[in-house]
């Protein structure tokens, strides 16, 4: 890896993939198709797509006892303590309706209402992803969805991964489609015969199902367009060299447009890190993925002091930062963009994507300035409560057809007045 | 108005404007030169657009100043109390940051923080709308927004409303600049030799600001795009039939393409409804609107009872609800889509959008469905808190690792187990 001073340091922004006008193009008829053919379309695609010949896209209940029986007890039981962990943590973030009163017989407040239904996309591919099943599910469960459906394309014998399935069972999923794709996407925003629309859609996937979410948007609503991960680690002569290495490969082996800083106070961690990044680099499965995204969208900085340094991830306001340095607590107030921040050296990235119970949807490529992580606020709304008594009106119904006027909306003065003849 | 059934009922879905492709191209040909050319762009398209020619941008102390001089006194008062409702309002919405711990030394949490900076936009044309600025502004100070940055169109004078920058003053904003449409947009995401960069866009305006914000989403964030109002009343035969109409009119009054809902279980009040609305819409200055309106998207439906009522009711989930009903609060458990709920015949809706204290920017288009009132947490996000222990990391290590593993994903495994050595 590289080593710069911070003074070089220049946000690493990655362009958000729009995709081709092709894909784009593609999308639409899709989603076009499946809105007037429905369950038929969905059926072609998805033997287009997925090389699989479905007359029904429902996981039966028989399915998911065969995917119990095909997946490892230990790691039921550690997806099971996983669920318990995001359980708990989302069910901190449960917020009431409240309400304030006044003596002349106002009240104001705000109601908090589940959404109704949500759909949850889940990729497919080679690799399984049971933690975006729990990360997706349970924060909508928690916050009291009643009708939470799953959708994700199976492979060509028509068959969704066991550790999916058990995951969506312990999260509590009770409808499940096996359906990928822009079509999955349209199925769950617009309804087809099998399938009943839903009020928003989370979850990641390709490009495909990025453009469909993009193109759904205001008709139902979306979570965010999610970027390639990104991880800073903030250290000082305190940390581990190959801890650190570790934690920045953690990351690279995602996606070749992965990034990977650490921003140091030390020289000599620098020094260490880049050689530790090299020596481990070699030994890893998924060295190709990894070297290219270290190449491309890895660095190291050097700050002059910690208060250098802080600045520079601010600026850069990362998706995951970790917090390795003598105090990282005193530092924390500090720290103002960031998704997900990791304190202390036994916090290492993986803890969160698994296991702590914050979620793992969090918010990329420098967005970490104004958006959060996936959270129960995000499967609730709020209506104001406006209450206002007769007395109440009476002493500010003048004041309000005033301000009425002022904007021109006399049938809005009209209104107050008419209840104070 | 036309009375029906409401198993006649159908959702009185408008489509969003989206514009035209001319309109888009144009869109982005100005933002493009804005980012190019900075101030000498902006320069050129308020000449363009508002045949205004001004050296400098930024309001002026001096401006300020006058714009006191030229405003009623009355009227500063009134939106002074109205400014002060608003805050108390959203203060009552701000949340703590919060941490729980866990007897191995485990730590989790939120660390909520204020956007840095935030755009208001506030439109132009022949009516003023300080109400706007209050909605849109003191939210995002309240959350604790240290950079509030205004933009709305000059005159050809190179003027800005009096009551515009009344309410700028009073709302607390101290950078106003006289630029609008999609310059103005450009300008706040992107930045100028003058107008240094936001982070997020809020506030209303024509189909070019609304076409500027989604051109620019992403970079920054935006708020919702706001389609035409709404209000829905729901009534008894205990509601007065002239109360009911100046309300559905107060809507009316707004936009051709506003809607107007009755919805009521008494055929007597629906009668009387559609009759007053006749007579009071004779009297309207803004009749031309009013009328298209109602006869466009205005209704009465007449519900067998009040379940069938409220079910209609939370199909059409409208901007505004009114509930005008012999026990109106017996009826805030079943409401579940709606932005703002105003209760009782005291509770019109002017009272909402003027001075209450609740926000008047609200979900419209059925997006009430998951989309929330304007609030303090529109200008703030959140960051995970995530420390484990040594303890913790040997509790739990090896149960990360698997799942780690399972995903295929072996750095992250090692990442964990370089802890442990």
């Amino acid at each position: 890896m590289k080593i710069k001073r911070v003074s070089e340091f220049v946000s690493i922004k990655r362009t958000v993939e729009n995709g081709t006008d092709e894909q784009l193009l593609a999308v639409k008829a899709i989603i076009g198709n499946v809105k007037k053919d429905g369950d038929s379309a969905i059926r072609i695609y998805t033997q287009q797509f997925d090389g699989a010949s479905l007359e029904s896209f429902t996981v039966t209940v028989d399915e998911m006892a065969e995917a119990y029986g095909d997946i490892d007890k230990e790691m039921v039981l550690i997806m099971q303590e996983a669920a318990e962990n995001i359980r708990s943590y989302h069910q901190k973030q449960l917020r009431s309706s409240w309400m304030t009163t006044e003596e002349n017989g106002t009240i104001l407040g705000q109601k908090i209402t589940p959404l109704d239904s949500v759909g949850v996309y889940v990729p497919g591919g080679t690799a399984a992803y049971p933690s975006s099943v729990l990360m997706n599910v349970i924060p909508a469960k928690v916050a009291g969805v009643e009708r939470i459906v799953m959708v994700t394309p199976p492979n060509q014998n028509g068959k969704i991964p066991a550790a999916v399935l058990v995951a969506a069972h312990l999260a509590g999923v009770k409808e499940i489609y096996k359906i990928g794709g822009a079509q999955a996407i349209a199925a769950l925003a617009y309804g087809t015969e099998t399938i009943r629309p839903v009020d928003k859609i989370t979850g990641p996937g390709n490009i495909f199902v990025a453009l469909a979410k993009r193109e759904v948007y205001g008709d139902v609503d979306i979570d965010m367009i999610a970027g390639p991960s990104e991880i800073a680690i903030l250290a000082d002569d305190t940390a581990r060299a190959n801890e650190v290495a570790a934690d920045l490969l953690s990351q690279a082996e995602h996606d070749e447009r992965a990034s990977s800083v650490l921003v140091t106070t030390s020289e000599s961690l620098a020094q260490k890190v880049a050689a530790e990044v090299a020596k481990q680099l070699a030994e890893l499965p998924r060295k190709d993925i990894a070297v290219k995204a270290i190449a491309d969208f890895g660095a190291i900085y050097l700050a002059r002091d910690m208060n250098e340094a802080v600045k520079a991830v601010n600026e850069l306001a990362p998706e995951h930062l970790e917090v390795i340095t003598e105090n990282p607590m005193e530092l924390l107030g500090k720290i103002k963009h960031a998704g997900a921040i990791f304190i202390g050296r036994f916090s290492s990235e993986p803890v969160g994507d698994y296991f702590a119970g914050t979620n793992h949807v969090l918010p990329t490529n420098g967005t970490a300035r104004f958006s959060s992580p996936l959270s129960v606020e995000d499967f609730q709304k709020k209506s104001s409560i406006i209450m206002y008594s007769e007395a109440a009106l009476k002493e500010n119904g003048a004041k309000i057809a005033t301000f009425a006027r002022e904007e021109g909306l006399e049938a809005h003065a009209r209104a107050v007045e008419e209840r104070l003849k």
